[in-house]
């Protein structure tokens, strides 16, 4: 069995025990039975507990060995020190797949911790049995409406992979579920974060791969694979425990060492793996790579509703290596052909005096404007400033959106929107699946940068002299 | 009159004469005297424009002499050729505040723009009478149902002075307005970011001063004034036309003098004033300065649902200055109590071990660990890590919000929420008026240090030797 076999025991089990599941349901109990009933996980579910007879209607068996089949995959969620034991039950059952959800091993303070996981370790060594934990929320995998995790989650068929050092991440992040396919490594005794690359790189419903880790034991040959799998589609990596304190709090969490944070950057950068520097950077980043295609330069292109808007746009794109292009002469003609005479039409170039002092409709001036900024050849990228004044507003904008995508699919196109109805503009512009609207001009050029970089890498490795 | 009186024309007027008002109404029109009615503006309206009698009901007036009174303001919008015969209408008439809203002077491209605007500056020299603008939209007041804006904007009557040289501003951030009261500079022929300082310096109904600026022609009197404006209340400023190809726009826009960015930043640090980078930035330091005292010191307090984003978070506190301190024994015995004992109690706090292993309700170990956490001698503020997988799970929250601002309001308190409910959690959250929740703990982090900023500010003021 290839590793990325045993990973499907994992993340597409037909079947999975669940032992030490509680009595006890209902809100605060956080019953992982209660949950994968609750999302329709399809599977066989087999509850083990010594002292009920069934638990919400589901036939319960009082220990591992009494389960009526060798089930994919086992879940335990017992106190720590019945744990190796339950562990061996699941050996001798031939289970070749378990979770450990229980905290207290590597996580601990103590002693006891180390030795138990050391113990479980020794357990499972030679049997071709694999743990994932302790310590985790363990999988998700929404196509399947399956999450082990004790808290409820909502999860969406998104076509993201999430390797995590932790739970949370199952919970997901504002206006984007991680958990499409999730794998918590939590303390990683076994499976680590390369088992969980290696099933992503071969899975054909992932289509971006994120790593949250705090750091790991062979860095080597993580990135080893990493730059495989980056080759194949987009590794957005959050490297966390990134200052001397966070690093001290790491230690009570995972125990993992988490390494030089400078070394990481490089590192990952030459594996070709997309750095991001906080959640908010994270979520950004995987909706330009599920939206939108990776442009093949740094020019871009601005259309304003306001100079002052334009400029803080413009800075944006500074900050973050975009270069505003100087527009090519046939573009500036038809920019000055909806503009006032007086006016010195560039890039940004704003739409607003062509409506209020030509007069022209802003829908005209906007898809006219659009037009010219997407055909000059040095422009690789265009971003719109739009104030959001109006709730409705987007649905002018949706034929100019198509038309983009149709005449310039190679070229991303984003809008910056502020403004009070920025969530219903959003929501409209975003049906079309071809643009993203970001609430600040940081957030649009740097999910621009992260595609540019990746477009970079990959041209790379076609021809090594275009470093 | 003092130059904060003669604001009071432009910010409370009692009459407006509104030159140039179309007989177009409705949508895509932009009439500005539809907006003043449609805010329900209670002062008295006369519109000026020599081929209609009346417009959406108002009596009109073929020319500025014929007016009933000398208005306290009058707004021109007219092309740009009729500005200054219009201009010295108004002079003849004895109004004091003109609001140019026409574009096409110092920011056109042409030499005519710019002899024009010579031009109405030397018409009002001596006269008493100033301009605001030209290519502004002017004023907004939110207390006075009035903006001057020919874009429809929605105001709240939030204690925020808004200082703008752009009236995108007007329209507002996401969850956030600007135009409690608003002025936009524009091209600043006359009346300067300086005058409107002043204004608010002595206006008891704003409490936080906002300044976006691309740059001044007198930046050394700004700082003299600015430093004194701080002193009272907190001044943000969001510089922008910061990197080479975004001044090179502000030149089609305002015409301003950017400037070194970096000296900027020195100056205003120095004048006491928060620098911010960009709008979402200046949005979270806006609700900080509005929501939460200043802390006495950089030491902060973690707790958090996950091991994992606790971590994350304390990278964001390490990225923006805020010290993880080392609980004191106390501290640590209280937290202990809530823990399993085998784990390494520190900060941040976890708190899910105390709810899954040792079974103690959620609230009962988020709100003892909070008032521990607060009463530490060390802690100066703290942010609490919650998962946002519920949308009513913020109404758990209130009573320990309501305790922790009784027993400490000296110590900002405040949530990093992630999750799908994080909007739901978020209102509920701040409904009780004392504490504020982020999306990323970068934003929570940004948003304390820039308030641990001004507490260092002020302390210097009183003690110099506290540098």
């Amino acid at each position: 069995m290839t590793r990325a076999d045993q990973m499907k025991l994992f993340m597409e089990p037909r079947s999975i025990a669940a032992i030490g599941v509680s009595r006890a349901t209902g809100p605060g109990t956080f019953n992982l039975l209660e949950n994968l009933l609750g999302y329709g996980f399809p599977g066989r579910l087999y509850p083990v507990n010594p002292n009920a007879g069934e638990i919400l209607g589901v036939k319960t068996y009082p220990r591992v060995a009494a389960l009526p089949e060798v089930t994919d995959l086992a879940l335990i969620s017992l106190p720590r020190h019945l744990v190796s034991a339950t562990v061996r039950d699941c050996v001798e059952k031939g289970i070749k797949a378990i979770v450990i959800i229980t905290q207290g091993f590597a996580d601990a303070d103590d002693a006891e911790g180390k030795r138990l996981q050391r113990e479980i370790v020794d357990i499972v060594r030679g049997t071709g049995t694999r743990i994932l934990g302790p310590n985790t929320f363990g999988v998700a995998n929404a196509r399947l409406n399956m999450s082990t995790s004790y808290i409820r989650i909502s999860m969406e068929p998104v076509a993201v992979g999430t390797i995590s050092q932790t739970g949370g991440t199952f919970i997901g992040l504002n206006d984007i579920r991680l958990a499409g396919k999730a794998i918590d490594v939590g303390d990683a005794c076994d499976i680590t974060v390369v088992d969980c690359l290696e099933y992503f790189e071969q899975d054909d419903q992932t289509k971006v791969v994120v790593i949250h880790t705090e750091g790991m034991a062979d860095a080597r040959e993580f990135l080893r694979v990493v730059r495989r799998v980056a080759l194949k589609k987009p590794v957005l990596a959050l490297k966390t425990g990134r200052t001397p304190q966070s690093a001290r709090a790491v230690q009570s969490h995972t125990g993992a060492l988490t390494g030089s944070d400078r070394l990481w950057d490089v590192a990952l950068k030459e594996a070709g793996v997309v750095r991001v520097g906080d959640i908010e950077e994270l979520a950004d980043a995987m909706r330009a790579f599920l939206t939108l295609r990776p442009p093949a330069g740094a020019g871009i292109g601005l259309t304003t509703y306001t100079g002052g808007f334009g400029i803080i746009a413009a800075d944006a794109c500074g900050k973050y290596g975009m270069e505003l292009v100087e527009f090519a002469e046939p573009t500036l003609k038809g920019l000055r052909a909806l503009s006032p005479d007086w006016m010195g039409v560039g890039n940004p170039f704003d739409i607003w005096p062509g409506v209020s002092i030509v007069g022209l409709p802003r829908t005209e001036v906007e898809r006219t404007g659009l037009r010219y900024v997407l055909a000059d050849p040095s422009v690789h990228a265009a971003m719109m400033v739009i104030g959001a004044y109006d709730a409705h507003m987007g649905e002018e904008h949706l034929p100019m959106i198509r038309e983009a995508a149709q005449t310039h699919p190679e070229k991303p196109f984003v809008y910056f929107a502020y403004g009070p109805h920025f969530e219903e503009v959003r929501r409209t512009l975003e049906s079309t699946g071809t643009t993203l609207a970001f609430p600040s001009p940081e957030r649009a050029a740097r999910a621009l940068m992260h595609l540019r970089a990746r477009a970079h890498f990959l041209a790379r490795q076609t021809d090594p002299g275009n470093a």
